[in-house]
């Protein structure tokens, strides 16, 4: 599970002088829930002093005390419902600062040395994109000194970053501390990113759903996001594309776990890494579709484009697209589905563009939900997406739509029957714990 | 009451470029009750409006929200008792970072344009000394830049700064914002610096003990320094200091006025601004004094040092000092006061030295109060500290200890004649409302 110290030098800044040996390095992030009071705070410290004591050089990402970006946004909303991006993130930002000073002290008090970094400080050079920021540049320089020098453990705020033109503070969007703490582990060159949040890892589907899910010893980077961007809210999808990109190992755990006896949780690692390989690793689901069909669209070369480029236009993503010929044969009828959250807006856009496209009626569900099956497995077995279709016809449920890929499959169906075709799906590939 | 625009230049970083009329700049400062909650921000972002309107260019200093501060440092201490004070500073720090924004934020609703400066933004340059660090130095560059190019209100977290070298955030300790306000003043070449409060001014003296103090409508800085000093507590010690060395007019107002309609509040000004000058200005009062006795010390050469070289070594501030011929001859009794939170501390190291300095007996009171009058009319007139001795003793007042200095007298009673013999005085020197 762990890589060898001599691997460590792929990270960035990673200053191999004078040819000493150092010592590994391990980013720990713990979310709201796990610092939401002081108590809570300490309990991170117990967890960051094993790791220091089995001697790591640690960074630990915070995000704000649970509770605390709620009532921040709040405020910001109160104050005027269109805010500016720019102090909406001065704002929420303060949340994380607050406890990265707190777990410091907390640490102190255990005789571990420790301070805390705030975006800026390090810098964690950010997009100026306020709100929903991207991480351009981290400069890990300072954070590895003050390993080498201090043997401080680095407290670093999660969430914040700052524009280097403009040097204001920056936030990544909600649930950004997970890409800050994996990309600071590229930075440093950690040896691994310890996700700790309050379930105990990644399991084959949602427990509350099927309760013969099992906990995953290990998940490949690449089903891991395919998993993350169907619906499992356990990572941000843009925290598994930067674990994937700069090859960080990323183990998701509890933060609820005695810290002197933790449990196993999830490691997202190479495919290469993962000895026993299911064909499906995992079942994933998400309520937030909604599928629009235009019924009797003129069945003439450049329709899809009057179409999809209307929607482009008004930034709403398309997901699954299908087209069928409809019921007279001059005309076909096409079905896609957009983000709940967006219908409404692309409803507008399509009866905005009627007369281009010439649709005779839009027809919309919104009580519609998305199921997927993962699995690299998929690459080297055929029928595996055939099979499902069987199983979920065999238990009268019908296919709106569907889409595969590579590795995984979706089918869209409608939402009363959610439980039974994850149920179904989980059994299917024989995922239920024995 | 405003100083012309030609005499601006007299502050720091003012460009006077292409002899262009600029506008002229003021300062406005809100302590935390004033920014209690969005409402209240809201009526501050009034108070503001007015003045852009009235054509300054506006820079805010904030405090932290009403008890926010509190709740900030109860998480350090619950953390650590014994907490790093460079970690604290981050902590608390946030609580002025959240204010800045929301009132940007405010601002902006109103069709003001506005935006957040955090002291290391700016930056508010300080020394180390993290939890009571002072101002080196402020960059007025940025800010002075968004007022011409962008026609931006700057909305400045007070009480936070920057060091230089570490980057660290500093706080200037309780009451900084005062502090941060004068100095942004100075740097900016205000024409004025606004301290809104929940009081509408400087009292001739605590009206909670003299129903009949007025307000001033002009006290210059020296006697506000003394009546700050001696224990008023409409501003900071340091913000007066300031305000005294670069000569920026401080005006103490309510914040809980109509914003389209202030009252008048107190202007702290140049002596010479000053039409009519009364003799006595204020009648101060702190209970935040002890006093010591050390009885039969041998009266010789050197006694004084071996008393206070200690206490100075332990960095205890001895104020008061009288010496008296004891009942015999060949020794003295000293009587001297020290803040009444060191009173404990100044025992135990006049005891530690008691071999050296051969003093009979300590005695100490803790139930004492020292009562002041200030005005710089005292110069030119001789007798006002007589007048007041005798009057004192004529309601039966015992005087343990007097000080005097060009500005003002002090003298030291037992604390149940407090009330009694601040309004002895402040009738005495008739500063009674018609």
């Amino acid at each position: 599970m762990y890589t060898r110290l001599s691997e460590l030098a792929k990270g960035k800044n990673f200053p191999l002088t004078n040819g000493l040996l150092r010592m590994p390095r391990l980013v720990m992030k713990f979310g709201g829930t796990s610092v939401a009071n002081v108590e809570r705070i300490r309990n991170v410290a117990r967890h960051v002093k094993r790791e220091v004591e089995a001697g790591y050089d640690v960074a630990v990402v915070v995000s704000a005390m649970a509770g605390k970006t709620n009532e921040l946004v709040g405020w910001v909303k109160e104050a005027n419902s269109l805010y500016d991006a720019k102090e909406y993130d001065v704002v929420v930002a303060s949340g994380e600062q607050v406890t990265s000073g707190l777990l410091a002290i907390a640490l102190q008090e255990m005789g571990v040395n420790a301070r805390s970094w705030q975006g800026w400080q390090i810098p964690i050079v950010t997009s100026d994109a306020h709100g929903t920021a991207r991480i351009v540049e981290i400069d890990g320089s300072g954070i590895l000194e003050s390993f080498e020098k201090k043997k401080e453990v680095a407290v670093v705020s999660g969430f914040q970053g700052v524009h280097q033109e403009t040097r204001r503070i920056t936030t990544l969007g909600r649930g950004g501390s997970d890409t800050s703490a994996v990309a600071l582990a590229a930075a440093i060159g950690a040896e691994r990113c310890d996700i700790y949040t309050d379930v105990d890892g990644v399991y084959t589907t949602d427990p509350r759903i099927v309760p013969k899910a099992q906990r995953l010893d290990k998940v490949s980077y690449e089903e891991m996001l395919e998993m993350a961007s169907l619906g499992a809210k356990v990572l941000q999808v843009r925290s598994v594309e930067l674990a994937m990109m700069h090859r960080v190992p990323t183990y998701v755990r509890s933060s609820f776990d005695d810290p002197a006896d933790p449990k196993l949780g999830t490691l997202i690692c190479d495919e290469e890494d993962i000895m026993e390989q299911q064909v499906v690793t995992g079942i994933a689901y998400s309520r937030d579709e909604a599928q629009i069909t235009l019924r009797n669209v003129a069945d003439k070369p450049g329709v899809a484009a009057s179409i999809f480029v209307p929607l482009a236009d008004a930034n709403i993503n398309v997901d699954m697209i299908i087209q069928v010929v409809s019921d007279d044969t001059t005309t076909t009828d096409i079905t896609f589905t957009v983000p709940s959250a967006e219908y409404e807006r692309a409803c507008a856009v399509l009866n905005a563009h009627k007369s281009e496209i010439e649709f005779r009626d839009l027809q919309g569900a919104t009580d519609v939900v998305k199921v997927s099956a993962i699995g690299v497995g998929m690459r080297s077995h055929a029928g595996v997406a055939a099979r499902a279709f069987k199983a979920l016809a065999d238990k009268g449920i019908n296919i709106r739509a569907i889409t595969t890929s590579e590795i995984k499959f979706s089918v869209l169906i409608d939402s009363a029957y959610t439980e039974l075709a994850v149920r179904t799906l989980h059994s299917l590939y024989g995922l239920d714990k024995a």
